[in-house]
């Protein structure tokens, strides 16, 4: 079938948007319409080309809201007709990881999904007859798009779908990491580094958490009247002092932050995360996404005298089991997703999206396919 | 009084036998008699000059036994004649990281003891009427020290001298980080790297653990017999490969090892513990102290698919309410700590403890005092 879609060409171009050819799902895969696209920095980061795993061309877009259109042989979890969120962390619930009741992070179609394929190990999408990619299991760029069975959350299909496509990537992550990660406390003091979409989910979350001071740093001062409306109760321009920011907040707070987040990707950050948490038990998660070869650093003393180092991936959420409830909670208000939205568009305009985001100037613009 | 001491008058100089001046203590403090002391790589690291904490001329060893002599004003945990092991991680019970619950890093004498000094910031120790300073609140190298009330734990005067001295250190170290920083489960895989007191140390506590595959890591292959003695199921000796050693132990392993601890002090090291700890849950604890300056480096990916970086001091033990425990299970036989000494010798012998040390010869030599 024929499909409108924003296809990466190569890296650092615009999108274009063109129809391609989409093959009908085989088994074990799911046809899915999208409605909704959220446009992530991670999309951003992969057009780039600094993503080692990048490949062109591609159809990019991970944070999607559908409903499904067919099922391939051997598909029982979803029906046509059923809303879904695509997950790019998959849960197919037996593997090794799965069955391990310790992480989210399912291998059952990691090794494809990293090379742009299915798990046939070939793509459902081409344009004039030439294969273009998939990406992170999920390509949400397209109006029409195939994702394993074992990749797709099923959800209320009373959801605003404008709204719910956030869980599937930066608003859950961000949640996940306080709520799983994390695990921050009632009255815990936390900092949060980047506010951006995914920075101020945790600032959400810590919120959610009861945490007792929420400090929230970014180098754009702008973006704090947004981190305040959303529980920050502090906030620090790392460019306002002449010293590490890792040691103003020390400072602010007597010993450091019982848990700190880097919401950015930037090493340095990565490393001022670690050295604000709290002498004796505080601890630093790592949610952004850095460059290709790049690296992160400290003293092991920082360890060694009780901090801890961690990373979070899609928050920790299994997303088939975990997700659905999710929604709920999004319906019922526990938690927000439309202050998140600050900008919608047709799938023409999905460049701006990029733009606004590059500058600084949306949280998340959000692609709808129809008009 | 005076005191048959071993001083350490200057970096890389060994160790002189000299009688020094020992004054009174003060309040809160506690004269000790020490009858043991281990030698431990810390003390070797501080003579070395590569500890940026270290000051001479000083009165080393941190890892003895004793029995109290005489208590200063205000004194009343301990009384004369008390058996007790002097600790360098102080529990004073009423400071923010002793009330926590998360940590066993009391900042009660923290300050002081870091300048070699004793709480109101003055030492006991002189030699020829020259300040000699202290050392890690400890100072077990002299016949007769002068304690912090807080540093002291109260252990069964039944107990082996000879023997639970090393609990004053290493061999806590490595049980705790086992039992308290990694909380080791039964059939977990554990991978520890360096095989001297501290590695075989926690390859007891992972045998303890009932973890169920322990992988003995070290460029000395002879450290297999006692590692295998101590319950190592596999040994790896890192010079038998032209690859990384995290890469081996990986592929031994399939997705690497549920635990891994870094008992050496060196950095390249501790970047492999955490790369060879398993996807998704795998986490690394540092034990070793690493020179001045040195810093660990990953790339942030270990850590967002799953991997923790933790550190230990002191195995996270509370020396005052949880040593006494430990010597009560050494006295059972619950904690092997026999195999440790290699060597014995008396005072005037303690340089040859550091020689045998340097040579991978011994792994603990404990000095006596008394012939």
């Amino acid at each position: 079938m024929k499909s409108r879609a924003a296809v990466a060409f190569g890296p650092g171009q615009p999108l274009k948007i063109v129809e391609i050819d989409v093959a009908p799902p085989q088994a074990g895969e799911v046809l899915v319409k999208i409605t909704h696209t959220g446009v992530c920095h991670t999309d951003a980061f992969t057009l780039s080309g600094d993503d080692p795993e990048g490949v062109f061309p591609a159809v990019l877009g991970h944070e999607g809201a559908g409903i499904v259109i067919e099922v391939g042989e051997g598909v029982t979890s979803v029906q046509v007709g059923d809303h879904v969120i695509p997950l790019y962390t998959a849960e197919c619930g037996e593997c090794l990881f799965c069955k391990s009741g310790k992480t989210n992070l399912c291998v059952a179609v990691r090794a494809t999904q990293g090379k742009g394929l299915m798990p046939d190990g070939t793509t459902r999408f081409s344009y004039n007859g030439q294969p273009i990619y998939h990406y992170m299991g999920c390509s949400t760029f397209s109006e029409y798009t195939v994702v394993a069975e074992v990749s797709l959350a099923k959800i209320n299909p009373e959801a605003n779908p404008e709204h719910v496509c956030l869980l599937g990537c930066g608003v859950t992550t961000g949640l996940g990491a306080v709520k799983n990660t994390a695990n921050v406390q009632e009255g815990d003091t936390v900092a949060v580094f980047g506010l951006g979409g995914i920075g101020l989910a945790v600032v959400q979350g810590a919120k959610k958490a009861k945490a007792g001071r929420i400090i929230a740093i970014d180098t754009n001062s702008e973006k704090y009247t947004l981190a305040k409306e959303f529980g920050a109760t502090d906030f620090v321009n790392p460019k306002d002092h002449d010293r590490p920011v890792q040691e103003v907040i020390v400072e602010m707070t007597g010993w450091g932050v019982d848990h700190s987040f880097e919401c950015i990707g930037n090493t340095n950050v990565m490393r001022s995360a670690l050295e604000c948490a709290h002498r004796g038990w505080g601890q630093s998660v790592i949610i952004g996404v850095a460059g290709a070869g790049q690296e992160i650093s400290t003293r092991p003393f920082q360890l060694v005298t009780g901090r801890t180092w961690k990373g979070t991936a899609f928050g920790g959420v299994k997303g088939r089991s975990q997700l659905p409830g999710m929604v709920e909670e999004a319906m019922k208000g526990e938690i927000q997703l439309a202050p998140f939205v600050t900008h919608t568009m047709g799938l023409d305009k999905i460049n701006e999206a990029f733009d606004l985001m590059h500058e600084g100037k949306s949280i998340r613009s959000v692609v709808h396919f129809e008009d």
